[in-house]
């Protein structure tokens, strides 16, 4: 069991990460002062599949526990299932007092995370990730939010949880695409940080797509550690911040302009992490070997989707929809070398658009070598 | 023209009072630092009586200005209004770096204020009260909501403004009733805090009950300035900001009690504060001719509407429901002396109830004689 301490300016709490931590979440968070049930957020998939352990150790310690299930998916941040929540907790009493547990994966813990953000101004919360991907990203920064018919995350607040427990034994129920979804974030964070992480990851890669406990114990904390870091230094993200959007304004982009089908979110941070070392090579911003050993570690984690069909047009509409994308003044993150990171600031958007559609007809131009040609790799 | 700063943690920002700064409002928010024209959020009733001069002015200042309406009254600070508000922004294109200008009474401010406080995890907003209440109260303070079937502000956030602008020559149009309600609230924040602003208003009633300029402008910085200390020492309303509550326990239960229809909020927390001035004098916490002088002033006011009809059933059931009333554990503000207020905890349920009771059967116990000798009183 690991255990990271997060200070930010006026707050601060634990990520506690380790094997069957979701059995022992009633004393963990008695623990840390809370002497009351929780509202358990989760979906009924969730519930079924981890939340025996989970409501067991919380009635143990707090008594009965009350529980508001959602529908599972990106359709269900919405505005109805919000007010389905705040129902839900208002006929179970709840008030100024109560706290929200969120468990389950990203969807879970943004609509929660916001359901606990603006109910009566603000309760405390919990989150319980039950995917790598919320365990390494969406949990830690305090970005809570739902979705309108106008675009994802475009309703929020920042709300920070009390406590992330990580339970390393959920993943194992993970299917493969998932769970790379979530490993490419990690990487993420080491190409923008560390490059200790990634050789970590390099050496590590068979282990961790086995979720065994010690590795992936690791590399969720250390990717926790790296994001929880950043965030503690632009909380409102308003500058620095940014760095965690590496590959992600193209991923975004390729994201919507596959429909949200083509790609996973970490699939296409993984393209856009992709696209991103292309333009850095070509602009002479990052060293060839660098840039093809980042290259490489992405590509052996397993096959990403391809795009086929997708055309420039439709990633650069995306791209331009995109609430952190100004056209006048393009931003974007860039390695100068592996584990540093950079904001390079007006970009040019032609310019830009020219590499992309380079890039999409060359169907991301990754060589095929480095799919087929590594047994660590898992097959797609 | 005055001009109060307020220095809180994370944030600072100017209230400023004064006759016609309405149509001064482009040129002010522009020299602190807003460079786009703003997003008004106003009804149409406001924008018909005083619409004219804020438009130009923004519009000289920032071009074209994009306006949502939203319904009168408290039945609009609804999930549904909200929803169209958020409807409203993105039809005008608005991004991370749009912003809000609040434009009319509280139920403007606390619906706008909301919207603002989620819109992308939060822009900023400003706020141009209308009312007198809301100049000296809800724009104030960073309280933002919006209320749902299960009761009043239950959905909300702290988002603080980036400026209030609090013009005197608008409640020249407000009618009597609204008048004193705004005033019972500066009286508020003098019982709690100031007794020199209670001998303001004693001195002053006739003055400030016809809006006379330098009056209100006095009255509405002192009231503000209040009330931004206490706020500003307990920005989430962890303890100290329950000062703010003087009256408003015992009054939001009579104002529930009486359907919403028979007080008005100001009128409600000036019986709140009656009530609280027996049940101190009764406990020893007060002498009598501090009560009394108190109560002298909330009767020189005006006529409030009496008690006839309304039970205690009915007050103590809302008691109850308020979210800031645990059964358990009673905590009230009340006077230790005029301007000096103190929270009292463990106050005993029974025998409130019985005080309230009794509070009621005298129709409130005040001697007809202060609100009928008086000349200065306005009749309701």
């Amino acid at each position: 069991m690991k255990r990271l301490n997060i200070e930010l300016k006026d707050h601060r709490y634990p990520i506690v990460v380790g094997s069957g931590i979701i059995g022992k979440a009633g004393a963990e968070l008695s623990g840390i002062g809370f002497d009351s049930a929780p509202i358990v957020i989760t979906t009924a998939r969730i519930h079924a599949m981890h939340g025996s352990p989970l409501m067991k150790s919380l009635h143990e310690v707090f008594g009965p526990v009350r529980t508001v299930m959602i529908g599972d998916g990106e359709r269900y941040k919405s505005q109805a299932t919000l007010a389905r929540i705040y129902d839900g907790m208002f006929k179970a009493r709840a008030d100024r007092s109560s706290w929200i547990l969120a468990f389950g994966g990203g969807v879970v813990g943004d609509i929660a995370g916001f359901a606990a953000a603006t109910f009566m101004r603000g309760i405390p919360f919990v989150m319980i990730p039950t995917t790598l991907l919320s365990q390494v990203d969406s949990s830690i920064g305090g970005k809570t939010a739902i979705n309108t018919p106008h675009g994802k995350n475009l309703i929020g607040a920042f709300h920070q949880p009390s406590a992330v427990l990580s339970d390393t034994e959920v993943l194992k129920t993970l299917p493969g695409r998932e769970l790379a979804s979530g490993l490419y974030e990690v990487i993420k964070c080491g190409a923008i940080r560390s490059v200790s992480l990634l050789g970590y990851i390099e050496r590590n890669l068979h282990a961790i797509l086995e979720c065994r406990q010690a590795e992936m114990e690791h590399i969720i904390t250390a990717a926790a550690r790296i994001k929880a870091d950043i965030v503690a230094m632009d909380e409102k993200e308003t500058g620095l911040r940014m760095m965690l959007n590496y590959g992600h304004t193209m991923g975004h982009a390729f994201e919507a302009a596959g429909g949200y089908r083509r790609f996973n979110h970490g699939e296409a941070v993984a393209w856009g992490m992709i696209a991103a070392l292309g333009y850095a090579r070509e602009a002479g911003m990052l060293r060839q070997e660098e840039s093809e050993r980042l290259l490489r570690l992405i590509c052996r984690v397993g096959k990403l989707p391809f795009f086929k069909g997708i055309s420039i047009n439709s990633v650069w509409n995306a791209l331009k929809r995109d609430k952190k994308f100004k056209a006048g003044d393009i931003r974007m993150v860039f390695l100068k070398r592996l584990g540093d990171a950079v904001i390079v600031n007006g970009i040019d958007a032609a310019d830009l658009r020219s590499y992309l559609k380079r890039f999409l007809s060359g169907g991301g131009m990754v060589d095929q070598l480095f799919f087929d040609s590594d047994a660590d790799g898992r097959s797609g």
